[in-house]
């Protein structure tokens, strides 16, 4: 049976039922996603105020079978937050949910509404001496209901791992409309199924997460942040190890970055302070947390001496203040907007075995030569494993002129991740962007217990339809 | 529809489609529990050798309805792992699928089957100078499936996590018999639901785990314990949270334990040295484990002398060898053989808000006092908020006198766990012996959709029949 259209005679049904002003119509910033590749469709967002106006509206969505978009900050990068086509769903937007409902810092933990700002969240812990470690480039816009929704990760995974394991509790609204009270402050809850993680990462295909317990960190005593130019990807997986043996736990980030994506910041941003007079052809942007008594300047001397009598690497600079730790970090974190700037043909977000990572680049090179003298990007994560692989037309080219080659580029790369033993979204998530790769390179016993799962779950397919798993035709 | 019992005739017919000596009767070990409450009742164990031949065994039990017993050391505590009522189910041991297939030091990964040891695993890892973390008492017998299956503690949960944290990835047979490939060796992967979370802790209910890769970690460069004296709880969680200031992520256990446990190790292991000449009414074991160029016996001294400082502790003894921090450890692991030998009334497993616990601690023993002179060893893993609270007859009293209190008195816990916002079960997990305590105090929605998931994907019901979920009359 197919879905019903959010039109305006249930928005104004729906209405009756709640606080005034918890429906309008749907802005057009809510059809928008960051890439502009994609362009939603609905007429009507929700605005509850509770988690109780949440369940009534999936009630009344349930009821009239009407698709329901859980909606965060909008950052999404694969259009799990737009739908195209089909039955005008409604946005279910959890902005005016945005409080920190407690901070329990003798715990490290801390209770945030789902639409709370990640920047918001982070100066709350901040606020009583404590790290909420989750940081990535859209923190001042992207909500923790979303960065929940698809298991965000960032640039201090390696450290803290990713949303899911930032995550000790949730507070959720089923398919059905009844409200899943798991908002404990546990470290240790072994209490049936874990549908704490079935939750995260799915996507709001299977309910609506409207509050979380997060876990906080101590914040390190002192932190400090290198460049070190190493020669190719394989030496900077030996200099991780290094890193490693050298400093254990208080390595946050290991980020490599490529010559590539250094002469795009010349090329589009260059008022930007580039740390190298020449841009070297790979480079490993390292920070440290360190705890009492310990000193990450020396730590970092140490590994660069270690590291240079090694062969590992050949020049670096260590940041010599806060606001130089702050420039570093600043070329990385602009390297996207260089990329968005310059036009990418295509983006892709992988993840290969640490070890297999070196041998990946170089083949995938190879298996991409055939298209035509592309320019890559590759960078990234390292230390998980995920890499940003994105292509480029040549310099001075149009971009249009090479985007037909787009399909047959991503499908020579992600060919090569999965029989690399890799994944073709490692902290994006499925959405719609990729939901036909997962057909294709989903483990199919996984793909039956996931359709399964939601299936029992979500009979009507209301939630997020068409997200992560395609829609069969009628829906 | 009622399960078919794994009787001769089912047993001979599945033994023509596997290799010789796949099916045996059952010896009493597969019927046994550690703590000797519960009986299984079963004919036949089946050994397979490989994961087709699991599929091949799940495969013919699914057709003819009979429940499956997955089987790893039989070290559970909570009735997993034996059936004592119903219709005899096969029991179905990976002890033969115990082998490390892979170790990958430079990506701090390891692969094994599920019928691995936990110890062998440790080994494997030790010997390409890495560190498998999972450490519990029973890990000379305790197989990773089984530690998986009911996502095992122990610890040094408090630095690295429990079995869950510890999974990258999972091979399994699911209740039809399809085999799910996902022994990836990737840190972060974001293609669909969280299929691997969802089995861990599921205890053989949804799957049977087949292989895992597991997450390594550095061996820390330098270690060091001590035992620190307090006043009371309040005073051990003040000297946690002073700890994490001074040591960070340095901190690999905090445990709990009580001047009761003290005791009782003196009256039924005398030969076991002691820390103190008098035993102090409550100690913590903390253990640090440091990077290179720290030195955790300073660390350890600055410490006592802050936490003297402050009041909170009173006396100290930090290990000045190898040895002697092996002494230290083997008074906690020894605590759990004494309890056993003076013989628990009740024995509970919880976990609590970090923030909660020493008014929980003081509020129980009010509410447990008016059941009588009963003597309450209350230790654990303080860090974690996991605390084993047990309940013992009066000394010189024999056991059985006091057996008729074992229920209201864990009722009386269970209830103000459940109101403190805490777990009945920590890290031992569900099986039969709390099935009935999670319907009571569980959230409701979760158990609706824990009891859905269990439909959809085990149809017939014959995965871990009963365990976790009660089953209905007619099961």
């Amino acid at each position: 049976m197919a879905l019903a259209p959010a039109q305006d005679a249930f928005a104004q049904s729906l209405a009756r039922h709640l606080p005034a002003d918890t429906l309008r119509p749907a802005e057009p910033r809510y059809l928008e996603e960051p890439r502009g590749k994609w362009h939603g469709n609905a007429a009507w967002v929700a605005l509850p105020r509770c988690t109780d106006d949440v369940a009534t509206i999936i009630r009344a969505c349930a009821t009239a079978r009407v698709g329901v978009i859980p909606y965060g900050g909008g950052t999404g990068l694969v259009a799990g937050q737009v739908k195209p086509d089909g039955p005008l769903p409604l946005i279910l937007s959890l902005e005016r949910m945005n409080k920190v409902l407690g901070v329990y810092p003798e715990e490290n933990t801390l209770i945030a509404q789902a639409g709370a700002i990640l920047a918001d969240v982070q100066a709350a812990a901040a606020d009583r001496n404590r790290l909420f470690p989750l940081s990535l480039a859209s923190e001042g816009s992207a909500r923790i209901g979303g960065l929940l929704g698809t298991n965000a990760g960032g640039v201090n995974v390696l450290r803290y791992g990713n949303a899911r394991d930032l995550c000790l509790g949730l507070e959720a609204v089923l398919p059905d409309g009844q409200v899943h009270h798991g908002l404990k402050r546990l470290r240790k809850d072994n209490t049936g199924y874990d549908l704490r993680n079935l939750l995260i990462g799915a996507e709001g295909t299977l309910g609506v997460i409207t509050a979380a317990t997060l876990k906080l960190s101590p914040v390190p005593a002192a932190q400090g942040t290198a460049f070190l130019v190493v020669n190719d990807p394989a030496a900077a997986l030996s200099l991780l190890s290094l890193a490693r043996d050298h400093i254990g736990d208080g390595i946050s980030a290991f980020e490599l970055i490529s010559g590539v994506g250094l002469d795009f910041l010349a090329e589009k941003l260059p008022d930007l302070r580039r740390p190298f007079p020449e841009n070297p052809r790979w480079m490993v942007l390292i920070d440290l947390g360190l705890s009492l008594g310990q000193d990450p300047h020396t730590a970092l001397e140490n590994l660069f001496e270690a590291a240079l009598a090694a062969g590992l690497v050949s020049d670096g600079l260590i940041a010599q203040s806060e606001a130089q730790r702050q420039d570093f970090w600043r070329v990385r974190e602009d390297i996207p907007t260089a990329n968005r700037m310059v036009g990418a043909i295509a983006s892709h977000d992988i993840s290969l075995p640490l070890g297999a990572v070196a041998d990946f680049i170089a083949t995938a090179r190879e298996r991409l030569k055939p298209l035509g003298p592309l320019r890559i990007n590759c960078f990234g994560h390292l230390g998980d494993g995920n890499l940003h692989f994105n292509l480029f037309p040549p310099k001075g080219t149009a971009r249009t002129a090479f985007l037909h080659l787009a399909e047959d580029g991503s499908r020579i790369l992600h060919e090569l991740v999965h029989a690399t033993g890799g994944s073709i979204s490692a902290e994006h998530g499925i959405g719609r962007l990729k939901a036909s790769d997962l057909e294709r390179y989903g483990d199919p016993a996984k793909l039956w217990a996931m359709r399964t799962i939601k299936t029992a779950l979500d009979p009507l397919g209301i939630m997020n339809p068409g997200a992560v798993l395609r829609q069969t035709a009628t829906t």
